[in-house]
């Protein structure tokens, strides 16, 4: 079986990375897996949230927003708010944080923004490996001669979503194939393949067992991939597999 | 190894169900496992949200709110909508939804309120088990001749929590061990042991398959008890099993 | 005359209390009259709001949050607040002020929380005296060897409601008869019987003065058996008589 | 005794009345009472609230709103809409649809706003007064031969404040003894002497019954004086007393 | 050709102005053109705005707020904030912050507000007319001896509207001209003829070079008599015209 | 004088276009001047706003957008929507509708969104310029053989920013002349040279009226530049200048 637009089921959409992208933020990547783009920027500030504040070292940290643009589906997109907005911006900030030293990044705040430009489903998973190589570069961006910016990294980050489509598993589904989906699931791992955070969703129906085995796999190889895309982005001297 | 409470790794809270409670909604359930204390409510109306309206026979919906009131925790929790909350009820609509024929319910809305009135760790995954009660005894209490309540329902929903504390996988994690735990991890399943949800988080931490299989192992058997203990409330007289 | 339920029109509904309900907020009281139930906890902080901070010694403030839960009332009650919220909620903050000696409380914060969990008629009131026992022992709970909490307090303060239904005066209104009422009362007294705060409102009607001294005597003598009510369950070491 | 400004305890603040004023609602008088000045203005229209509309016949409906101009005080008020202002507005609302007979008025709506221009204690009394009568004007400019505007009034409405300053009870507070005052009470009476509503508050203290009657019997002629004023600024051909 | 209220093209409306009017600013200005008539306010505080706070010897600020009463049209207008208030606002505060030195006007923040009674066209430049009389009365009102309110002032402000109606430049259009303008223009200048802003609109039309010079040359002229009308009321003591 | 990117007082910044940009609107252009990069998306729908149904035959409708995006400015910027984008999209709205023939446009919603992906000065103008070839694009994709875009336009418009700095009239400023500008002046005009919107503001300054004509030639000669690169764009096919 091959799908509508003639992937095989374990094959990735082609990935761009424009970098830096337009923009005045440290970190400003433009991402796209087929016909889904992203803008990622990752911005530097000192205002730390104010709970961060009441201790008396503070560390950093980091915080994302997700945003559609209104021209980025048809019909348009309301700039209003919604559940599904926050719900986003909650996972892609979680991921971010899982793999950052907040000690050694300091008392820095990082804000990665992911604005959708064209959605053409999968724009949550895009939006962390597009988000991370942002951020990357922000950290990266900081001017201080004692701060090492590579040390700030645990691990790097991608993320994937693999469904089942016509009782087949199948990798970084497109909108087409979502909207149809029987099970939708996100799965977000470092570059050596632990798991951050999986979230499996069944869309009026359930799934087995197997079926999340079968998934995980794909997801796992899939991560894999996305990884070494990151990895030629951000070049040779910023080796993100052995820290 | 014990738990700080004295309970096995693959141990469920004592669950406790007062029902009908106190309220005026025709599902009214005081839900309890240890500590977490929850009133689940279901109500029934026929407005029916504007994009239902749009189709010609526009079938019915479920939705969800969560809520903690504010002496439930201390210290006290502001009333303040946050992010957290958004995306919990998100979980809990969606996962009600995947056991509803909504041809069969008709053009109804049943809300469900899930109002916690003590937290101790677990309120999002008791809400759902809860829930469904309340759901239940909101449908069967609709009057009409030529409605079948049982065939509403195409299966029973429960859930529960998991999670890797002190390098164990762990069974229904109370407060102190899921603010200490490496992997928190929520599943929601069928009564027959399908899939409607997991969602698996590192705090800070990454997993491993093997972890995420344990815990799983841990979550499936779990919510085989609760459907066991919400086939008690809802009686012989509404078997879920065998739908 | 009789009343729908039977009652004489000087006799209140009966009122039990369930305290330490659960929760986790130092003061947590389940009320009841009749149908009615609340949800009262008392939470204790040091946040003072910022207009007391202000000035350099600052005293405690009492604050208080009315909320009716979706499900107590039929049809589903929204979550929005609406202006009836935040007239009652400042009644209730005014009338636990009345009997407190700021000075003596110091510079704490305490927030009573009125979650009405089944409405049926004088849910205001009910707040009222209900919440006074959770702020009771609220204070009570602070752990301080130089702090007296029975200074705190200068009195006890209940409330209830009267009004003329069919022409008769009557104390304790619930639902139907609230509803077809044609004067409204709410009367908050201490438990020495003064007044603190009275509220009569005609509905769509008037009254005269004669009807509101019945009234008033209906009034007084109910929140004289609400407070009896209240000292047995503080119990005879916390006198509310004889302050 | 005389007050602070040379008032016996039982004399009202001189009233002044300037009708037409400026504006472009049907309805449009300044009024001012001593320093407290309040523009009220009455409006007509065909929008009924959308609960109005269910009914079959829907009958009028009349609405306050009330707002204090940012500099009719020092230092300025801010325009954000408080509790207070909230609580107020549902006042003038009530007490003004006391005297309204709903069914002669038609499917009309009228919304009374009243903005303070000057504050100096008893504004929420003030508005009453004040929006009784730009309320008649309002229905008088109905332009319809079939419909007899003084058939919409079963009554006349005014209000006035009293209160205990220095153990004495007063009429008619203005801010220097509101601010100072032990009671603060506020009561709204038909032209023939009809309670609608009163509102009676011990500012951190407590009252006693016979204190109550005194100010009653404080606010009954005073009523009665404003009643006085309203029929003089009617006009006779309006008589608002032998309805 | 004569205008409909028999107006020349070069005509100005009557201006009124009251003052001090009601209310408990240091500034308070009842001003009318023709019917348009507005409430402009001026209050002083030392609350300034967090952003100027964050310089170590932070100078004033000069705020405007802009806002149409309920009544001041018919129909009625709703409180609800909207774009058009939002803009208008803006302007104004630009225009009063043009001819203000704020190293002399110290660390002070003045709020001007502009509450239109009765709205008759031409509401935004009036209000600027208006509230630079009652900003310099605030800032006259400051009691420091070694403050020179005179040198906090660099010139006057004023503003007109002209348009274009029936192809013919006119001046200080009405409510009937604007709504029919083919060009609707607002100028504001200083006392001695310099423009601090211009804004010209065509309403689903355009205009020429030559109808804008029309234009700014009556508006030249408007304003020039406008200054004097702000100076008779300000007073000889208070010459505008030479600083 | 050169400017200090070298351009003369009379030269536009370099403009590039992209087209069509990823997105999934009918029109989607990127467009840039100098640094300043713009993202004008138009969608269109057949959703009205609620005033325009009122009428039995409703015209078109067009509304517009402006916001940027955080990583658009070094800070990044907050997305809370401020006074000042309200104020811009206003404008952009009222230019774009100054050269439509909303009868021709027949009963289409069109929704101009400007995502302001850089920012280095005149956002506002470029969001017109960019904004109205989105807006053709729109209208082109019209599918119906009885609809005849190019009526839809009565002209063309495009926009530019004048100001000036260091006492000289310059033509397009960037960021850094924008934040030392004595005047900052925005024209928009039709393609065949007449004014659509002019708004010129002294910044804490004044400026006299040959200022602001050495200002209207710079900004005329600039807009025919403007149309001439939007003719390109649009095609030979697509003529602007002779409607």
């Amino acid at each position: 079986m091959s799908r509508h637009d003639g992937r095989q089921p374990n094959e990735l959409r082609p990935v761009q990375i424009e970098r830096p992208y337009f923009g005045s933020a440290p970190g400003r990547v433009l991402i796209s897996a087929g016909r889904t783009t992203i803008l990622c920027t990752a911005s530097l500030s000192e205002d730390l949230p104010p709970w961060k504040l009441k201790s008396e070292n503070p560390t950093g940290w980091v915080s994302a927003e997700y945003n559609m643009l209104p021209g980025s589906t048809a019909p348009r997109k309301s700039r209003r708010t919604d559940g599904r907005g926050t719900e986003i911006q909650r996972l892609i900030g979680r991921s971010l944080r899982a793999v950052i030293d907040f000690q050694t990044l300091g008392p820095r705040m990082i804000t990665v923004d992911c604005d959708v430009i064209q959605a053409d489903g999968g724009t949550r998973t895009l939006s962390i490996t597009g988000g991370f190589i942002a951020f990357v570069d922000a950290v990266r961006s900081v001017e201080d001669p004692t701060f090492d910016p590579s040390a700030v990294f645990l691990n790097s980050v991608a993320a994937v979503s693999v469904g089942v489509v016509n009782d087949v598993p199948v990798l970084d589904l497109d909108y087409p194939e979502d909207s149809t989906a029987q099970v939708d699931m996100n799965a977000v791992m470092t570059g050596d393949g632990n798991i951050i955070e999986i979230q499996g969703t069944a869309e009026r129906s359930v799934f087995s067992r197997d079926q999340l085995n079968q998934q995980l796999d794909l997801a796992a190889a899939g991560i894999q991939e996305l990884t070494r895309i990151q990895q030629t982005a951000l070049g040779d001297d910023w080796p993100i597999a052995d820290r």
